[in-house]
This record gives structure tokens, C-alpha cells and sequence, in this order.
């Protein structure tokens, strides 16, 4: 039953992940026809923003190294309007996602000194530095750039992040050239108050809330929490991955993105849009489930399908 | 990091319902000890409200048919002003009760026809006369009575369930003398827009939010945000299992209760006071899921305890 709430907004567009940012972490290298169908079912299912691939050095992501043979494969997606931004880390990722054709990129950055350093191996500023000339020249061709800002609520070796900082660096990456921020809680640390003192300081500061997107982990069980909380903030850009793809309910780091179709679940229930259909969703993510060997840790999955809890 | 939010409540008490509702559902049958064991663990962990056990006939819930022994051995922790409610379904159930000196009882009743009849094999205006003597004669030894109701927001047979059925069956219940009343989703279809629809009509209606408890379950994800609308409309007691229990992660029918891990979390990060050791009731769960030979579905407790994965 559908019962919206006072100030919320009636549309939502999910920014879907699953074939990037869960793959990327799901142990199973996959089939490059295997990525190209699944990209193509979430399209199906109504998404019209599928993070695709990334281009970093296959020696930190075996699992994407075969952007070259999956990008030729999703023209038709493309030329049909879907938006399949590619995660691009450095001027030579964005040369090959320009031969591809790209016509989105994702950078990655970094609130905490410490991730930036095990991350990329570099200082907060070093990395703004490295990434500076690739939104340059990615907005020169003609491009749409997201950045990404991991460990915006807490860090696992500084603990909580102070939000003047992660404002600081959001602000810089807008200065960069970043049409859209979005800010992850990597370790799923974050409550829904701490979202929306992040989302008031950053709105303070004079950063539209329509180029805020949220990117919330279920690790301690708070995505869908802090969600409501991004929402009740104006928030109408969320990130999430099919079937909760990227966290397995059985590994020791169970730190998977919120799962689409519990989001969807909760949008549909508000009465917002997402031009989502539940069934074709779970049904894909099924599909998935059976390609990776194991059930998806999507709860809405989970009790949707049934038949996929017998064979487990 | 504690980010309270305006307008949240100071402190929430958590109505710990793992041990009856939690253990009802589960296919085990735990020795008395155990299940004792657990009721001191968690009070030590700091909850103060825990349901302990269930007089419904041994015939549909053989899980809990030791009450008789149980009982007695939670005197001490009765005496040190640990409330432990227990479940009545009828006079007998109330007979069994005060011999036993329970001091708080909970009756049960259903918001829609379906469950009423699937349930209790009773109308709801048959159950609701069920109900009356228990009431009253509880109400008369001096007890305090909470009022459980099923289905408030959908229910399998009728689907969407309106807001105003429900609101007249609280009121009824109310009427009848409860003290407290639980909204139950019990198949966890609920979204925060509907629970905050019913809060708005019970409050409207003349119920008191001091006097309704909200009672979420995890099956499409959906508990912890529709606990955070709850709160909003001020909402100061909350329903939860200890680890999850109740519903099994790889069982088809994960209809499992909102975790108290999960829900302390969020809750500790709005800055609400629980009184809840958040380690000590982790621990407890990873010792209670030793016992049931599976580990917690609860989020929390697997991100605390990593040991406990490498063992499943």
C-alpha cells in the first residue's frame, strides 16, 4: 500500500551499482556475456542508471578487467538513453573509457586522509591533484563526472569524520568540475542523524542538494534508515546494488551496499517513483544469485523468492 | 558518533521479545536452563523489559511448554525490578499465570478477519470477548496488561489493511483495559508513510503515543526505517529480538523480528539513551546462535562478531 509522506519527493532516481561497485567485490570472476546480460535485465527492470564497469588497473579488480570487450556490448542500452557511467581513476582510465565512447565517468575520492592513503596511496590533496585534469578533460569532451567520496561518516582507523571535513573535501571535488557528489558511508557506520547534520552542513555551504546522492552500506543494518533520513532531506539521488551484490550474508565482511530492492521496496510504499518493476528486479538478481553460487543477501529478494531459499 | 536528532525522543525503551516470540519461531526446542541463562544475559546486557515465556498451549507452541519451570528460576531477577511479561491466550492462560506470580501479561489479538480466524480460529469480535475476563481479572490482581496486535498493515489474505480498521480494533483494546499497545506487521510489509499514517490516526482518535508500542518485522528490510518513523512521531517503546531471532536467514520464511543489535545501533547513534551494553547483547546472540546451531540474521551482530561467521 502506497502511503506518501509530506515533503518527501515524489521521484527517486536510483543510481544502480551492482555491476561495479558489487561485482568488483564478489569473489567470482564472471563471464563478460554474463555482465552484458545482466546489464542489460537491470535496464529491462526499469533503471536507467547502471554503473557499468570500471577502469582501474586489473591487477586491483580482476573481476572488471574486460571493460574493453563489455562497453562494445551495451551500445544499444546506450544509444536508448540509459545512463552507464564507468568508474575511471586516472587520466589513463579516462583515455580508455573515451575510446569506448563513455559518456559518463565516476572518480573516487576519499574524506579521510588514512583511506586516501590505503586506497590510493596518496594524501587527500594528492589524489584531488591526480584527479583534477580528468574532470577537466572529461567535462571538455562533453562528459558527465560523478565523485564519489568514500568514509563520509566514519573511517576504520580514525573512527568517526568530523562533517566540516568531509564538507570541506565535497566542495572541493565540486570545484573540480563534479556534476554530482556521492557520499558513501563505506563502513556502514553511519545513523540517520549523522546524515542529516552532513546533508545541512554541505546545503549550508551553499551545495545543491540536487547534486547530493547518498551511497549507504547495510553492514550494521542502517541503509534504509539513513535513506528515509537522506529523503527527508530532499535527497532524490540513491545509489544501490541489485540483490545487495558486493556483500555476502555468509563472508566475515558482510559490508554490502544497500540492496535495490529493499529500497524499491520502500519507495514504492511512499509513493515515489523509480519506473522500477519489483518483479523483473528480483527475478535478475535471482539470475545473479544462481551465476555467483550463493543467494543474494537482499532481505525484499530473499522473501520474494522462495524458491531460491530451497536451493541454498 | 552520537548525532541526536530534534523532535527524537530521550530515551526508548526496548521491549525484548526474543526470548518468547523470538525462540517460539525457531524449530529447536531449548532445555529450560538455556533459555533462563538467556533472560539473565540480556538483563545483564541492560534491557529491562523482556518477555519471557508463553502460556499458550503446549499443543501449538511446544517450544515454550516449560513456563512452569522457567518461571521460577527468574524470581531474583523479577525481585531486582526486571520486567518480565509473559504471554496469556485465555483465563487458563492467566490461571497458569498468577500461580506462577507473573506480574505483567500480554494478550493477543489480530486487526484483520483472515488472521483472527487462522490464528485464534475466532472472529475478532470472538477473540476480543476472549479477551475481556483476561483483562479484567489481570487489571484486578494488579497487572499490567499490553495489548498485541497482528496485521496492522498487511496482511497475507487481505492485503493492504486500512488504517481506520485498525485504529477500532486499538481502541477496543484499549477499552478493555490494556495498558500498552503493540502494532504489529507481522508479514514486514509496512513502509514508514503507512506506520506514520496509523500512529497519526491513533493519536487523532484520542490513544495516546505514550501508551502504543510499535513491533517491526525484517522481512523486506523495511524495520529500522519504519522504527525511525515511528520515533518521529514519538514512539518511546520499540520491539525487538535479540539477534534477529525468529527468523532464520536461510529459511524460506525469514519473517524475522526487527534485531535489538540493529535497533541499538540506530538508536545510539540519535544520541537515545537505551541502557543497553551493545557488546554484552552481541556477545549474548553469538551464544544463543551456538545453541540453535546457525548464526544471527542479525547485521550488527555479524559485523561485531567475525568469529562467528568463519564458523557458519
Amino acid at each position: 500500500m502506497a502511503v506518501p509522506v509530506e515533503g518527501l519527493p515524489s521521484r527517486v532516481r536510483i543510481h544502480e551499482v551492482g555491476p561495479r561497485d558489487g561485482l568488483q567485490n564478489e569473489k567470482a570472476v564472471l563471464p563478460v556475456e554474463v555482465k552484458a546480460e545482466f546489464i542489460e535485465r537491470l535496464a529491462a527492470a526499469g533503471l536507467t542508471t547502471i554503473e557499468a564497469t570500471s577502469f582501474v588497473h586489473p591487477r586491483w579488480v580482476p573481476q572488471l578487467a574486460d571493460a574493453e570487450e563489455l562497453m562494445p556490448r551495451l551500445t544499444a542500452l546506450a544509444d536508448a538513453g540509459v545512463r552507464l557511467p564507468v568508474l575511471v581513476p586516472n587520466e589513463r582510465g579516462l583515455d580508455r573509457a573515451l575510446a569506448l565512447g563513455a559518456t559518463e565517468i565516476a572518480v573516487f575520492g576519499s574524506a579521510t586522509e588514512s583511506f586516501a592513503k590505503a586506497n590510493l596511496n596518496r594524501t587527500v590533496d594528492e589524489s584531488l591533484a591526480m584527479f583534477a585534469p580528468v574532470v577537466a578533460r572529461a567535462k571538455e569532451a562533453g562528459l558527465r563526472v560523478r565523485g564519489y567520496l568514500s568514509m563520509c561518516f566514519g573511517d576504520p582507523w580514525e573512527g568517526p569524520v568530523p562533517v566540516s571535513r568531509v564538507a570541506e573535501v565535497c566542495h572541493r571535488l565540486l570545484g573540480l568540475g563534479c556534476d554530482e557528489l556521492s557520499l558513501g558511508d563505506t563502513i556502514g557506520v553511519a545513523t540517520p542523524g549523522h546524515v542529516t547534520a552532513l546533508l545541512d552542513a554541505l546545503v549550508l555551504g551553499g551545495t545543491p542538494v540536487e547534486r547530493v546522492a547518498v551511497h549507504f552500506h547495510d553492514t550494521y543494518g542502517q541503509a534504509l534508515a539513513n535513506t528515509l533520513a537522506a529523503l527527508q532531506r530532499g535527497v532524490t539521488t540513491v545509489d544501490a546494488s541489485a540483490g545487495g551484490l558486493g556483500g555476502c550474508p555468509y563472508a566475515k565482511s558482510a559490508t554490502g551496499n544497500l540492496a535495490t530492492e529493499d529500497l524499491v521496496w520502500m519507495l514504492t510504499g511512499l509513493g515515489i517513483d523509480t519506473g522500477v518493476d519489483l518483479g523483473r528486479l528480483t527475478a535478475t538478481s535471482v539470475w545473479m544469485a544462481e551465476r555467483l553460487g550463493r543467494p543474494s543477501p537482499s532481505r525484499t529478494v530473499r522473501a520474494l523468492s522462495p524458491h531460491q531459499e530451497q536451493e541454498s
